[in-house]
């Protein structure tokens, strides 16, 4: 989740008077429905040191009526403490019903800081994982609202805040020893929280990773997410007892647009290849992979390829490519389409797990099981509270198949919109290329708005340290071909050595 | 779950057709039930080879209808399924919608079979479970029906069955290698079928085991369960779909009580000890358990006694007992009440949690958090899906504790009704037992029935290895005290070694 995340995002001084006025009213009329609806309240904060988890939460509790909430701030354990379970004080801070608990810092201490530090590992920390997995279900079930962030900064960032704060003998005292070997361990801190959010990512708790490095679009995304997540149980809890909403009940806020975590944002889409640059590494590329296809076969290492992006992405012509040159007995490729009758009357997934790849077999799939969050979602094929399940399933998959030994590789082929309808209409006057072009796709292009959201939300949802995505500068369609077939070389060598 | 099975349960011959066809019918209807609603269903069995099986999956298929379902045979993976993720093979079998397939042996294999004979462990067999557990899920989320069978036999009935076997040049083949090695190491298979068990019991799919001495009662039993699971399902999706029940429907069978796995019924209640006996036992009990005391303080190991048991079984007399000798800085007994109003606005859970010991000292619990699914239940102060739910959530709990390397211990004191009327009438008559007696404990007594399925289900679900429960004959209150007394030394010791 983390390496995709735009830090540069800001918000300018006037907008965020004006949304941080607004989103104080509505919290506070919140505050004061949850509570009479009775419901409890959690609000994690983790995240780097000097992220300025402490700078928010005092943002966010000045509106908050000062009897309903407590600001827990977790330091090491007492000798009391330390003499427990290592969830049991976070069970004593756990809201009564109508009450709110901020956890500044928080049990998932104990599956970053103390794995990273070595004091757990092995079956200890995947016993934690399931430990902090329960206690979150177990909380959600009895009707807790969990709403946990994840503030983000990068090593750079970090380390000029710590300059900062120690260049001044009045806040030098603020960044503690433990602090310093975060900042000297960051890699392994990022990969540990990596898979900290993965592992503890779920409908019922969700995580919101937050772009920390500017303060203001910090504290307005945090406002905007705890808000959005209030008036959702809210509502649901209101339509539940067949309550009528009070006259302070304001209608669903959506989250502004510019604070949702935008990976497609950031491509990179003026990439461009020369055609003779091209083709020396399109040569160089599949020759190589035609030597890993058979290093696989022998060593038995199953690889699963999948594809994903937006109609006339190129997929046709980029699958040809990583194909062109490989031996046709240990590869396939899977088209997608519509399911059938059968494979309709069967879990969503069965269908791509009947055609996963044997070991040593290479199975690439044009268009995949990411179709129960991109199109069924979108045309409304399946309920809300499918698709929302569809995420942690498929993750679950991915993760079976990576036990298994498989490599797995997903690729989301990105144009702009100007680039498909370019396009679209180069398909129409061509008379070779007219299949391709049906009235679906014009269909679709009108609902790009729609899909953006979704591939939005399924990149950040599931890409994992097993599966990554990797998402494809496809605009220059030769930089796409390379970018593919030379990420595939590099997984499997990696997998290999 | 498997130590406490009553293996001698049988059925006669009359009873046993009768109750047949009666099955036969209903099963035979809510298979087109099943088909009209599409629901598909799952039917696994598991057990000891030669526990009947292939018998019980012949008689279950005699009444339905051949195209709607199909057997599938778990052998030995082909050399293709050994090359896919070990689940593969199996969702490639999982039922179309209004299908049925049944299982003969099942993915289990992995978490038992390879276990045991060592090809599994550590990480790779955590893995295993958290796939098993994400693929049963997912199959439930997806409207499957999914009943899971154990089919249990002693070590010494299993030998027998073999012999006969062997003894027939006709049956012989039908012993393979595996069935004797399975023989030779039947502790070990037991102690991996128990982990199973618990890994992998949930309210999505739940495990029936099923005394298979004798193949009748074990027929019957397994007719039960399918049928009543079946119109559970069908009831629910009726309701759902608005549907009114077909003249097919029949009214919700209940499973026979004889067929429920009973672990009272075993108890024998006409242990007694002498007084004499009694006292040098508990002298030297008393005294083994205040060396412990200090050892695990020194050790820093937590310990865990939770009393249940009926009204006037003598747990407080009990208690005292346990904590005569001891050094009362090393110990607290918490009673339990009804939880007062602070208790009330949190989880059930988070009463117990703040009480949990420290390591190196001991907490008694008279009555405990197994109130949720003993009183709660059966007053109904909780809803089915509430007491429900709890099983996992207690398991998980205890787990917790465990995994924080607690010593948990759990008794439930049991005695027969005539022996509490017994008991209330003497508290009724001697003045300074009065006030043990209530119109409350009067009230419970009505309602013996209704418990005695509440604790029955309790002992059966929460009986895990991390945290087994004791069941305590308690008609005598010598022979009560010293057998918690000393389980109690035994299980310290046990820990500290």
């Amino acid at each position: 989740m983390l390496e995709n995340i735009d830090l540069s995002k800001t918000l300018d001084k006037a907008e965020y008077r004006k949304l941080k006025d607004e989103a104080e009213l509505k919290l506070s009329a919140l505050q004061r429905q949850a509570k009479e609806l009775g419901i409890p309240v959690i609000i994690v904060f983790e995240g780097w040191g000097a992220a300025g988890k402490g700078t928010i939460i005092n943002e966010l509790i000045l509106p908050l009526d000062p009897r309903g909430f407590k600001v827990y701030s977790t330091v090491a354990p007492t000798t009391e403490e330390a003499m427990h379970p290592f969830l049991w004080r976070f069970w004593q801070h756990t809201p009564a019903r109508g009450r709110m608990t901020l956890f500044d810092r928080s049990w998932y201490g104990r599956v970053v800081g103390d794995r990273v530090e070595g004091t757990i590992s092995g079956k200890e920390l995947r016993q934690a994982f399931e430990d902090i997995r329960s206690f979150g279900r177990q909380l959600a079930d009895d009707g807790n609202v969990i709403i946990k962030f994840f503030l983000h900064i990068s090593k750079k960032e970090q380390k000029h805040r710590f300059n900062v704060l120690r260049g001044n003998p009045a806040t030098a005292w603020r960044v503690s020893k433990s602090d310093l070997k975060q900042q000297k361990h960051y890699s392994e801190y990022l990969a540990a929280s990596e898979d900290m959010l993965t592992e503890t990512d779920s409908d019922y708790a969700p995580w919101t990773v937050v772009e920390a490095h500017d303060q203001r679009f910090a504290t307005i995304k945090v406002f905007s997410t705890v808000i959005a997540a209030l008036e959702k149980c809210i509502a649901a809890r209101q339509q539940k007892q067949a309550v009528t909403p009070s006259t302070e009940a304001a209608p669903l806020t959506q989250m502004p647009e510019v604070f949702r975590s935008s990976i497609l944002d950031r491509v990179d889409l003026s990439l461009t290849l020369t055609r003779k640059a091209y083709e020396d590494r399109l040569k160089k590329a599949q020759q190589a992979l035609r030597e890993l296809e058979y290093k696989i076969y022998t060593k038995r290492v199953p690889v699963i390829i999948a594809y994903e992006g937006w109609d006339a992405a190129g997929k046709g012509g980029n699958i040809r490519r990583v194909t062109q040159s490989l031996d046709p007995r240990g590869y396939e490729v899977v088209p997608i389409a519509a399911p059938n009758d059968l494979e309709k009357s069967h879990h969503y997934l069965w269908r791509f797990w009947v055609q996963m790849p044997k070991a040593g077999h290479i199975t690439i799939f044009d268009r995949t099981w990411y179709g129960r969050v991109l199109v069924e979602r979108v045309e409304g094929f399946c309920s809300e509270p499918e698709w929302r399940r569809a995420y942690r399933e498929i993750n679950e998959m991915e993760q079976h198949l990576t036990h298994a030994g498989a490599v797995l590789l997903k690729f989301w082929l990105h144009i702009d919109p100007a680039e498909q309808l370019r396009r679209f209409k180069e398909r129409e006057k061509l008379a070779y290329k007219q299949w391709k072009i049906t009235e679906e796709d014009w269909r679709n292009r009108k609902k790009i708005p729609q899909y953006r959201v979704a591939v939005e939300e399924m990149l950040y949802r599931t890409s994992t340290p097993f599966a990554p995505w990797t998402v494809v500068e496809s605009n220059c369609k030769l930089h796409a071909r390379i970018k593919v077939l030379e990420t595939v070389c590099k997984a499997i060598q990696k997998r290999l050595k």
